[in-house]
Parts: C-alpha cells; sequence; structure tokens
C-alpha cells in the first residue's frame, strides 16, 4: 500500500459517481476543487488546463471515459459502443502532444474490446481507471526511488514547468524525485524557472514545494542562463510529455534551450517519465507540436501585458534531441545513451 | 539636422523649464507622458523604470541634473556647488549597472568644473543636457547606418528586451539599426522577446515596432531555443548596458543565454551601443549586477502569480562574453573580435 505524506496535494479523486480535480487555474492564490460529472466536462478541463500534466492528463481521460459509460442511459450495444467512441475522439482531440493520453484512453479500449455487456463494461472501465490512478501513484514513487540515488546531500536542482503532484494523481515525475531525495535525507534546494506563458513553475511548482516546506526559490526564464553560469545548479530535472524510442524529449517549451545551457555548463540533465510516457512508433517529424492561443502571451488575468493585435508564436512543447539528456529515469529503472538501444531494451 | 520620421516616438523631451518623459510603465496600453520639475522627479522616474533603457537613462540624468542646477535659489557658489553634488548622487545611486548614467553625470561636471558663475553655469549645463540629447539621436542614426549592410532583404531578426525609440531620447540603438535597414529599402521581420520579468519586449518592443508598422511577432522567452532551432532566426541583434575593454557586455538578463543559444544555431549575435557605454576601466568583477525586488516577478499588474512568500531570485542584468558576440555596432563604427584590440583601436 501506497503511504502518502498527509500534506501530498491530490490532483485527481474518484468519488463514487464524478471526478475532482484540483483547479490548476486558481492556484498559486486558491487551493480549489472542480467536479467533473461527464466526459465533456473532463474534456473542458484538460483544454483548459484546470487539468495538465502528461500522467495527469491520462488518467484524468480514462475516468473520462468512466463518465461517459456510466452515464450512458442505452442497453444497446452499438449506441454504447458509438457513445464511448464518441467520448473517446472527443477527449483525444484535446491536446496533440501529450502521448499519456493516447495511451490511457487506448488501454481502456483494449481492456473492453471483446466484451458484450453493458453493465459488466462499465465496471470494467471504472476500474480500470481506478487502477490507472493507482498504479500512477505507485510509478512516481518508484521512479523517485530509482533517481534519487543521482542527487547528494546539499545539491541545487533546476526544474522546469511543473512535472509534480499537480501533474500527475500525486507525488510527480521530475518533482517525485525531488520528494524522494528529501525522504532519503538529504537536504536538497530547487530553482523553479517561472515558464511563461501559462506559469507553470510560479503558479504550481513553487506552490506544490513550498507546500510541503521544500526549499525552493522562483527565477524569471530570462535568468536561467545567469544562474547556471554562477555555478550554484548541480542537476537539471524535468518531466516529458512523450518520449520516442530514440530518446527525442518532447516536453514544455523551454525545455530545449535548458538542456543546451546545461549541456554548456556541464550540468547534467535528467528527464523523469513513466513507461506510459514513451512512443516507441513515431519519428520527431511525425509530432505535433501544439500551439496555443496568443492570448496566454498578450494577457495575465486582466493585465494586457502587449498590444493586442501583435503577432504572437506560442508553442505549447518543444524537442530536445537525445544528446542534450544525461539520463532518463522510469519506474523501471535509468536509461543512459545510446537512448536507441537502452529504450529498447527496457521497455521491450 | 536631424530628421525623424512622424511617428518616431520621442522619449525625452525637454520643455523650457521641464522634462518630458513617455511613461514606459503605462505601455503598451496608454501612450501618457510624465513632466519631471525638479531632479528629484528624474531620478524617481529612472528607479520606477518610467524611463530605461541605458542611453535614455543617461540622457534623463544629465537633465535631472540641470533641474537641480535651474530650481537653484541661492547665489552662494559653495551652497550652489553642494546642491549639485547631492542630486549627482541621488540620480548616480538609482541604478548601478548601466555605465551611460555615470557618463553623462560625469560629461557634465566636467564641463562646469572650472566655473565659477553661477547664471553661466546653469546655462551651460542645461547646452551640454540639449546637446546629448541632439547627439543621442545622431549617433542612433550612425549606428544605423553603420549596421544596416550587415542584414539583406527578407532577414528576419531576433531582438531581446527594448533597445528602441524608447530606450534613447528616440530611434534606438538595436532598433535603430532595425529602422535603418527598413529605411534602406529592405523587407525584414523581427521576433521579440517577452523579456520578464519587466517585459520590455511585449510592452515596447512590440508597441514601437507595431507604431512604425514595422512586421513584428512576439515570442515568450521559452521559445527562443526551440525558434533559432526551426531556422527562421537570421540575426540575434541586442543594445548594452555597459560594455567592458575586453568585449564583455552587460545588458538585460536572457541576454546571455540568447548569445548561447545563437552560438549553438551559428546565428550571428550582433550588440549595437554607442561609445558612452563603453567602460574601459573595469574589469568583469567589479561590475555590480543590479537585483530587483521580487514583486516583479510574483505580480503582474494586480495579478498575483507565484505565492507572495516564495524565494525569488531577480537579477536585471547579464554578462556575455566577447567569445559569443560576431560584432559590436557603434558610431564610430564596427568592431569584430579580438575585441581587447579592436574597441581600443576604435575608442582610444
Amino acid at each position: 500500500v501506497t503511504k502518502l505524506s498527509n500534506k501530498l496535494l491530490l490532483t485527481i479523486e474518484w468519488k463514487n459517481n464524478y471526478l475532482v480535480l484540483i483547479d490548476q487555474t486558481k492556484l498559486p492564490t486558491k487551493l480549489t476543487y472542480v467536479r467533473c460529472r461527464s466526459y465533456k466536462d473532463v474534456a473542458d478541463a484538460i483544454r483548459k488546463l484546470v487539468v495538465r500534466g502528461a500522467p495527469a492528463i491520462g488518467v484524468a481521460a480514462a475516468f473520462g471515459l468512466a463518465l461517459a459509460a456510466i452515464n450512458s442511459k442505452t442497453n444497446n450495444l452499438k449506441i454504447f459502443s458509438k457513445e464511448l467512441s464518441n467520448a473517446y475522439a472527443t477527449i483525444r482531440s484535446t491536446r496533440p502532444t501529450a502521448v499519456n493520453l493516447q495511451w490511457a484512453l487506448d488501454r481502456i479500449m483494449q481492456k473492453i474490446m471483446n466484451l458484450k455487456d453493458i453493465p459488466h463494461i462499465k465496471k470494467v472501465i471504472l476500474r480500470e481507471a481506478l487502477l490507472m490512478a493507482k498504479e500512477d501513484i505507485e510509478t512516481n514513487k518508484s521512479m523517485g526511488i530509482n533517481g534519487a540515488n543521482l542527487f547528494s546531500d546539499g545539491d541545487t536542482i533546476m526544474t522546469h514547468c511543473n512535472a509534480g503532484s499537480l501533474a500527475t494523481v500525486a507525488y510527480g515525475t521530475a518533482l517525485g524525485v525531488i520528494r524522494a531525495v528529501k525522504e532519503s535525507g538529504k537536504k536538497i534546494s530547487v530553482i523553479a524557472t517561472e515558464t511563461r506563458p501559462v506559469m507553470q513553475g510560479s503558479r504550481l511548482t513553487a506552490f506544490e514545494l513550498q507546500h510541503e516546506n521544500i526549499d525552493v526559490s522562483l527565477i524569471p526564464d530570462t535568468a536561467v542562463g545567469h544562474i547556471m553560469r554562477s555555478g550554484i545548479v548541480k542537476h537539471v530535472i524535468v518531466g516529458a510529455d512523450r518520449i520516442l524510442s530514440t530518446g527525442h524529449v518532447f516536453n514544455k517549451i523551454g525545455t530545449y534551450q535548458l538542456a543546451v545551457l546545461a549541456k554548456t555548463h556541464n550540468i547534467p540533465f535528467y528527464v523523469v517519465a513513466p513507461a506510459s510516457t514513451f512512443d516507441l512508433k513515431n519519428k520527431p517529424k511525425d509530432i505535433v507540436i501544439e500551439e496555443r492561443s496568443k492570448d496566454e502571451v498578450i494577457r495575465i488575468g486582466k493585465k494586457i501585458v502587449a498590444p493586442p493585435n501583435i503577432g504572437v508564436i506560442n508553442p505549447a512543447f518543444d524537442m530536445t534531441p537525445p544528446k542534450l539528456i544525461t539520463k532518463i529515469i522510469t519506474e523501471k529503472g535509468i536509461v543512459s545513451p545510446p537512448y536507441t538501444k537502452s529504450i529498447k531494451k527496457i521497455m521491450g
């Protein structure tokens, strides 16, 4: 049984017949929750970044399918299947880059492929979603244990975006490793980048680490190079939205330049992600990088920070090539270059 | 006589007995002006970033001394000198990193060193400040002409912070070169980085270029590496707050990482600055990098974007080493590596 600290934030929680999500758009000022009573509520929550982070999106999507199934009134299998397919397509279309969304939906669909009895199918879907939520926490704990040995007492670790409790069901991927380092008795400090434009570093990582009394300092994204050169950063650790068989990592915009800067300053650069983040089929050119609304760049709350009719380029993700990545930490172990070989071995 | 486009923003303007500044804290939503009737008003305006940008700060500081002189009621030379020294010290203390502030104040003090007649001293100070404002525009025009040949028709140029009209009296340093490229008949596009935390890219550069119908797209600071790798950026051009005899450039935080990323992607990196930005005395370790309030990172307008009691590291500037700089464009010509030699030659 996975034991969690009392202070740990629970991002996703199933309550009998609805899903409860921390409303991440309201952080850091308010810790509030939203209820999703339908798959459309879930799709909406994913689209609006109420819930975000590749593993969290995956589990939320699974509960979305569960809600579609539970809410169905039909006892005609064809109609039921059609309803599920609609829910699948709606949820699938919310965000293109993270692979866990697809992975979670497919895992559920696989599970019910040959089933004919609607009440039974409903039970199987919900059971699978609940299992995925439970596994997510266990997977994060395993990654934490696997990664913790890479760090030493007194280390300062830089992270980008939020790959924490708030990006998963709980505990986190990159921040899960940071939690595990702390739990192992080592004293560590974290430097969190703001992560413009959505500011997951300021709003989520700073909030989440402070919530658990882990030492954290916030920096503007412009200060990464300057602070790395000062010598205080001993490691960089980030999550991932998709990892290819070649070790190419798709993650939050800004990850690539962090990796370039880490390489320039001889700082090890680690990626932490569960097996569900690996996409062993596609090549770099096949992956769609989501371009988000220019409003994210032009407005912050009600404050207009740029001319409203200015052109904006606002990619949500970027790709970090394997040559910049020191190690990838998974629940199945740690992989090192050459990744084509090591990823195949561990995922095969 | 320097002829300026009707649309060109005039950042600093002397009106008989007071100074008018564009209030840059209100941009991009409102183009408003503030009046400075005393040197304390000027010091305040510099401190609060009503006026910013190394050359603009220099000229504003000169008018600050002029206001201190004009407003003096004494006809005792000792008291008058003491008043001027106080004004000098107050204005000098507003910002530590840009060298132009010191340069401008010292140029005025030098000019009046041996003068004894108070009414005459007042005239000399004002005349010198007006001359500096005029020279600033002419210097920018010269840098524009010197730099324009480095660019080709169709180029996309990335810039950071604001080194434009709004960083000078008018026309600009880095953006002055961009203006000159456009005036030479070449079609160019600009990519402006937001430049967190103060967002001079979003608020000022985007505003200023759009104001003059120069094509500009805004990007988050996190997207620099991703967009450089896409191949669309042909050059990077920035201003400077201080350049040492070795070619070390102090400029807005984020400049250093832009230079590292430009080098990684084989993109030429140019610095544009007048002779008044060169500090031929000091060494890198002597320069104080201004650390600004954590509020700049935590609040945007009234919106709280990070836990209010979080630790913040907020350096306003960084240092770019000469090995990352392709050329430095000045009004006296263009210098190339090795800078110790070329800077000495042109500034000697």
